[in-house]
């Protein structure tokens, strides 16, 4: 039966400029009667995808809405007591609402331009100062991706930082040592990664002291996962004496009433934010966090948020210490740490700052009070509870009727851990209420509450706490910030007020070339905060999860289809982490081989810092191979590389179309030439937004590929995160795919095997975020996907075709084309008149546009992707303004002004500076604040002047600042 | 068994100062030594509440959430096909989160102050404009209650404008003609009101022509109830040459297909916006229009936004026409419509402008396309179907067989409506589906779908249709606005753009007396656009709707008791109808004891314009009672006024405290006198804020009350509505509460009886936002409840101690204080300086400020309430704000400017004034933009300058300007 057309499909709404008068305006711009025939061209044939992708028919918005409504039927939220790190929390819904479900912050970039950033950039410092605060340690950085990758870079951070020289005769300076009660995921991590880097590990019974032999570093957990809370200062103390640095993974809840790893001594501390008010999320994504003592700072993997000055010596924020960072160091880099959780440190930084000391701790008290009633209960109902100093979590010793039991509290709605046969483990949390308490006690047969049991119980529990040591003294979350909002409407407008300093997408286009800021549609957000998503444990058992795995498979499935790939895993939790997934998975394949020798990677001059970052991470020898003149690999170069490294190819990593924003018609000879040498080809997704419906990766010669679900597949930027980096790979790759941490039994060696090694604490990564990504591909079917990949070719084209009179177009490639980004190059200009790309940069922020991409691949260049969803009109607003900038820097040249005291590098302007009755610039105040057209209502002020980020490295502060530092 | 304390309970984040060094400070100053004396003072002995309120415990956020999915599982969405005026509708996901679930547009106010409220006036522009171009006529309002009362609307407007001289010797000026293809909720009502007002009315079956007789007003259903369309030019000419007006209740989705009303000749239409985006909501709140034609602009009820221009020039928006409201005419007034749906047409407004004209007609031509394969479907299965021109709804004649097909639909999960035991309706809508439409085929007998039936219904669907005279010709929407945002992120930023020219309480405080700006928390709010609450029709079966029915249930018997009456109806969907509720009670119970004669209503001169309104809409005479020099009641022009009108007292409207924001010691004095004159005490809810938990209207002498749940109970403002106003009253008036209008069976006059008379068109009214009162109650309990009343008075006292000396408080009552509401007294001011109170609400908005409310209830004064929700540093700001603003007033009395030059009168300053380069004011741009403080990162800058109104009403333009007008 026919159904009548659909009014507005999502593509109409997706897609930016879908009017036939813009399309043809653009077409005519470029030179080509249709979006068909341009992609025709700069598409290689080589490369072109033989037929049409194939998915299932597009739905509409509320068709979407439906099948996820469903799906969400099909997950069982629980009341959830399985703990390992993951804990129940309640999200405030001011939050919720106003962080999580406003596209003032989940559309937001990292920020990068610090000027257009202040809010986020506030936000993440005050995770940094509770993170710094609760562990006792100087310097926190902003997230890190979770805590079993949190206390792999601790391990690694501490096998770089530590110089001792007693452990300099010990192979690989001494082995790293794991506490035995470590969540599982943390230890399956640290022990898959070692093998790939070649470090010792031994994973110890430390309440049997230290073990023997050169230890390089210490990994405690505390509490532990059996929740034991033991003081391990004196540990701490020996493993220091002998040589050892030491990580103490700890609960960032437990800290507010147990004693800090920093008093206890520890150089590094590490573990998750999850449980201040980041929903469950089936596992992710979630902000892991990690401090060290001062002096570490510049080990310190990941994103640090510090306080620097403006122009005007007001303090302003900006990410410091970035020469640390992978983007810069590349094969030099110690990780490979790239995009953070910054959306979730943001949750969990504004859960500190609305609950504030007091009722931090009056949650962890309220939670510890529970634990300590149920232990009370369990050993009166003649259960043997195993520590008598804990948090939260009590471990009962059951002889044989663990499964049993587990099983009648999830009779009861109650999901608890089944540790082993004789063991269950119980983890209360902020949302454990009395009758909880009671229903397990009775589970347990303490019988039920009622004739003064429950008295009873409250009175025994007085035999349960925390050990007397461990009790914590001294006063943290001191500073105002934490203090200020308590009232629901204070939070709602501090949020307000901190977004407004910020540009996201819900304001200006975000042309970053490499980063895709595409639409991140409201309905693809909406069912990542459904209870029935979001309440999910990741170790509940399957009859719960099933909507939620279906959707995983689903979403894999559909990857797979559109990328040419056999499998896909989405555990990867940001792209880094695909990129490491797949090498590891190359290095799988060469050693399952018998070929082990092959340890080297291959990688282009133009390519990402990441990507040599992560060949590093996985224990390869990174080779870079020449670009040529055009952008595009230097067949001389990469002939030669592979000669010299014959029988040692391990892969190549190339980025297609490459970071130069052209596709290479070669690039089937650079895959040919590698696999004819051993080799497997890795090709980085970050640009595949060029590709789908018209190319596949897995068809055209890779054999292993990450996706940036947060670039092509509509997951929000979130202000640095969360991202999705799944993997995906040809099925001789398949086994080396990376497997569940917490369940991975790769723990005896096997000779050379090196099969689903995980990448992620959780088995499926950054779940949570999923739902978007899947309802992006079910709203847009295989032709809307097919569209928005010629439309974003289209838009690029047409700025490059606009913008090359005034600013040369560094790369093109067939037909004079560029792929789905241009390089626009300043380097003459600056040479000429002094003007930077920076200066380019921060002046189109006075124009309400966040800035192009800087100085990648290419320094004096700014690298322009537009993407589909902008429509011309915004389109032509940023050439406009271009345009405009170039003539200003005309005036320079003209001498009409001094470059220093230009719009140019005086910008971004405030409004305190334009309305400064002080003005003695050569310029006029309309000038500056509304250049090139009439003043418009909607004029966006910078909230500070250009930053002096050198400034603020040279003296390095990483917490808030006291308010007087605010005063003029 | 013991629950451990919950951290931060929720009254804790709803009061806004909690700490005590903040509630000691504000004590202090006020001069005492705890709220609890400060109201022990305020509150007058002889209307204390004898014992503490009794509520349910108070719940934490999640539970509140866990309780409402519980009731909210107990409804059942279901494909709904009733009809009758509420039709299922896709919210564009888009629309959804950034307005609905957006503190920036649901918490603004009303925008009387058009500076800071440009944005939602452009939207509500739209919204006119749409409905003007859609209805053919040429001024449209900015919504009304909803269609049944908006054609009440209509009828009152031709009773008062139809002057034809052929009429006057008519009793009433001739009778009101109502289509019996109404639908019948708007019957019900004209034909309760016509009762209280006397006027006559005949529901006549106009496809059998015109009733005889004198007719003053015609309403005309198109489509009608039975889906029938027909042409009524003619009957309109034929009504207009017997002296008639015509008025054509239209569906504005049929309208892009259909001729319009003004085409056809009618004087107005009305109708719903419902199906433009706005969800089912069981009833409401959705938004009515009226447009009329030219000539009759001064005639229209409720809001009217038009077009005048700021101070520099540029176009700018506010409400036109003003002198015609409620507030102004008093007794004098036509029409007590005050609070509009404004959140609702706007997002209708919005649905117009994501769609336009071609999306709107695609999805009228879709679903007329169902309808007409119905059709056919249905007589292919020898099912009669009523009518061969129709555009969304079939009337199918199965006699006897009505009750069984419903039910058989239901069982497929679709609901019909079943007219009568012979006919079935079934409409069509915007998400009808093939699918759909077999089923129903099915249901029918016409067999399931399939080999080549579909086919045959298809072809024999050309049978169906709309006639061809009805036939729409001619464009609409053809302003840019329409056509400007296709693309979601056009949407997504625009919506950000004018919600970003607006000030509302997220951003500030909305110190509005009598208005009671409180928190709206985001947990109160986020049940409302769950599909189990918002999918519901409001005449879906009974097992269908248990949850709402429940909740429904629960929020009245809770308000019962907060306010110390017998029973309660939620059923008015504004304050203005509770209002006219209440006075209809009294004038049923009057008349059902033989006391028709008492027809006078005493009104004191400080009431709210809509109590005499609403009066006289509830066929009473207004005699006002004067105030005496200390505001309170002048109890001589009282006895004076009873004694006079002896043996007519119908009854009294007080409203307590009084809009002087004063306890008047002597209330229960005055209901004693009217009691004792045998009239009634309605006491006006609006300021009860001042009252839970201390007082209760029911016990201290009231009758009946309505409460305005939009101002102490949480429903946001939603930039002017939607309001609800329940009616409460003892139990001798509840036989005269209102009934359910679709089921009414009053139309039997039965000699006095006035039982049941609807108010509204729907049984529940505004019940969509309902849960967030419901959530309200629960989350703070009796005490919290109580609580907030005290903190509202301590806020507002602290601010009267406080600026008293700057602006003196004009009224106190016991002990000094003030209610919680002050006046400040600007007269004197204004006298010697000639600075009016407005030059001081102008200005505030450039120190970030929603100004307080203006000449109300005395001309030159603002009256301010701080509300319990503001935190201390806010009221602080506030405070030093208007102290700021004094010393500049000193400037002006000293010389230091000319008022006509100073920052006072020539506020707001837009960021284009104060960048100009030609700055010649005697006064610094730092003053204009930064006054009182150093320059702000968070300055807000008013989009225009002040407002010439009066510009505006000379040459009245309601629609949206041509693009040009914003060229400068």
């Amino acid at each position: 039966m026919t159904d009548h057309a659909v009014p507005a499909a999502f593509v109409d709404r997706h897609i930016g400029a879908r009017r036939d008068e813009d399309i043809k305006h653009m077409l005519n711009a470029v030179g080509y009667d249709s979006a068909d025939a341009l992609a025709e061209t700069a598409v290689p044939d080589s490369i072109k995808q033989a037929s049409p992708l194939r998915l299932a028919p597009a739905l509409s918005e509320s068709e979407v809405l439906t099948a996820l409504r469903q799906l969400a039927g099909k997950n069982k939220p629980r009341v959830q007591m399985i703990g390992q790190g993951y804990y129940d929390t309640v999200t405030p819904a001011v939050i919720r609402r106003n962080i999580v479900e406003n596209p003032a912050w989940y559309t937001a970039y990292t920020p990068y331009q610090p000027e257009i950033s202040q809010g986020r950039l506030e936000a993440l410092l005050n995770f940094q100062t509770a993170v710094e605060d609760l562990t006792g340690l100087a310097i926190a950085n902003a997230s890190l991706l979770d805590e079993a990758t949190a206390v792999m870079e601790a391990v690694l951070l501490m096998r770089r930082a530590n110089r001792n020289k007693a452990l300099a005769g010990a192979p690989g300076g001494g082995k790293t040592v794991l506490d035995a009660d470590l969540f599982p995921q943390s230890i399956a991590i640290v022990v898959g990664r070692a093998r790939a880097l070649g470090f010792e590990v031994e994973v110890a019974d430390l309440s049997k002291g230290l073990p023997e032999g050169p230890i390089n570093g210490l990994v405690i957990q505390q509490p532990g996962a059996s929740g034991r809370v033991a003081d391990a200062t004196g540990l701490i103390e020996e493993a220091k004496e002998r040589g050892a640095m030491v990580t103490v993974a700890a609960d960032l809840l437990a800290l507010t009433l147990i004693k800090s790893p920093g008093e206890q001594g520890a150089d590094i501390a590490v573990g998750s934010a999850q449980r201040f008010g980041v929903p469950l999320f089936y596992g992710g994504p979630h902000a892991a966090f990690m401090a060290v003592h001062k002096g570490l700072e510049r080990q310190l993997p990941g994103r640090l948020v510090g306080v620097s000055k403006d122009d005007a010596g007001r303090p302003a924020y900006r990410l410091a210490l970035q020469t640390r960072e992978q983007h810069i160091r590349r094969e030099k880099a110690t990780s490979n740490i790239c995009t953070a959780q910054a959306l979730l440190a943001i949750v969990a930084s504004m859960f500190a700052v609305y609950h504030g000391p007091e009722g931090l701790k009056a949650i962890a008290e309220r939670t510890h009070a529970h634990a300590r009633t149920l232990a009370a209960a369990l050993e009166s109902a003649g259960v043997e509870v195993a520590h008598r100093s804990f948090f939260d979590t009590v471990t009962a010793r059951v002889p044989g009727r663990a499964a049993a039991l587990v099983a009648a509290a999830e009779a009861k709605g109650i999901n608890l851990r089944l540790v082993d046969g004789d063991t269950v483990g119980i983890s209360c949390d902020e949302t454990t209420t009395a009758e909880t308490v009671a229903v397990l006690a009775d589970v347990f047969g303490a019988g039920p509450a009622g004739d003064g049991l429950d008295t009873a119980w409250g009175e025994a529990a007085s035999g349960f706490g925390l050990e007397g040591a461990m009790h914590r003294t001294g006063l943290y979350l001191q500073h105002p910030v934490f203090h200020a909002y308590r009232s629901e409407t204070q939070m709602m407008r501090y949020l307000r007020r901190l977004s407004d300093r910020d540009l996201a997408l819900d304001r200006t286009m975000i042309p970053l070339g490499s980063c895709t800021m595409k639409l991140n549609a409201a309905v693809e957000m909406e069912a990542i905060t459904w209870p029935e998503f979001a309440g999910i444990h990741p170790f509940a058992p399957d009859s719960q999860t099933e909507g939620w795995r279906e959707l995983i498979a689903d979403l894999e499935q559909d990857l797979a289809a559109i990328t040419g790939y056999d499998q896909v895993s989405i555990q990867p939790n940001a792209g880094s982490q695909g990129e490491l997934a797949g090498l590891l998975a190359i290095r799988g394949y060469h050693h399952s081989r018998g070929e082990a020798q092959r340890d080297v990677c291959l990688i282009p001059a133009s390519a990402h810092g990441t990507n040599a970052a992560s060949a590093v991470l996985a224990g390869m020898k990174v080779v870079v191979v020449a670009t040529a003149a055009d952008g595009t690999i230097d067949h001389g170069d990469l002939a030669a590389k592979i000669e010299a490294n014959a029988g040692r190819i391990a892969a190549i990593m190339i980025t297609y179309p490459s970071t130069h924003g052209v596709y290479d018609a070669d690039v089937r000879e650079v895959c040919d030439a590698v696999h004819a040498a051993g080799g497997q080809v890795y090709i980085d997704g970050a640009n595949m937004n060029a590709l789908v419906g018209l190319a596949q990766p897995g068809k055209f010669g890779g054999d292993v590929s990450h996706l940036n679900l947060h670039k092509t597949f509509c997951i929000p930027h979130g202000g640095g995160g969360p991202g999705v980096g799944p993997v995906a790979a040809r099925a001789h790759l398949a086994p080396f795919m990376p497997g569940d941490a917490a369940s991975w039994t790769g723990r005896t060696e096997d000779g050379g095997e090196e099969h689903d090694l995980p990448v992620s604490a959780s088995r499926f990564g950054s779940a949570g975020v999923l739902p978007i990504s899947w309802a992006y591909v079910k709203l847009m079917g295989a032709d809307g996907l097919t569209e928005a990949t010629k439309s974003a070719l289209l838009a690029a084209n047409y700025v490059a075709r606009r913008l090359d009179a005034y600013f040369p177009v560094l790369y093109t490639g067939e037909g004079g084309l560029v792929a789905h980004e241009c390089i626009l190059d300043l380097r003459e200009v600056t040479a000429k008149t002094g003007v930077t790309a920076e200066d380019v940069a921060k002046r189109l922020i006075d124009f309400g546009f966040h800035a192009p991409t800087l100085a990648f691949p290419v320094a004096g260049t700014l690298m322009v992707e537009p993407t589909e969803s902008e429509d011309l009109a915004e389109v032509e607003r940023f050439i406009e303004a271009m345009i405009a900038i170039r003539a200003e820097i005309d005036q320079v040249a003209h001498g009409d002004f001094p470059l220093a005291d230009s719009p140019l590098r005086r910008s971004p302007h405030t409004a305190a500076a334009v309305v400064s009755s002080d003005w003695d610039r050569p310029y006029t105040r309309e000038q500056a604040a509304f250049p090139g057209r009439t003043p418009s209502q909607d004029k966006y002020f910078a909230p500070v002047g250009r930053i002096d980020g050198a400034a603020g490295d040279r003296n390095l502060i990483c917490a808030c600042p006291p308010l007087e530092a605010f005063e003029s």
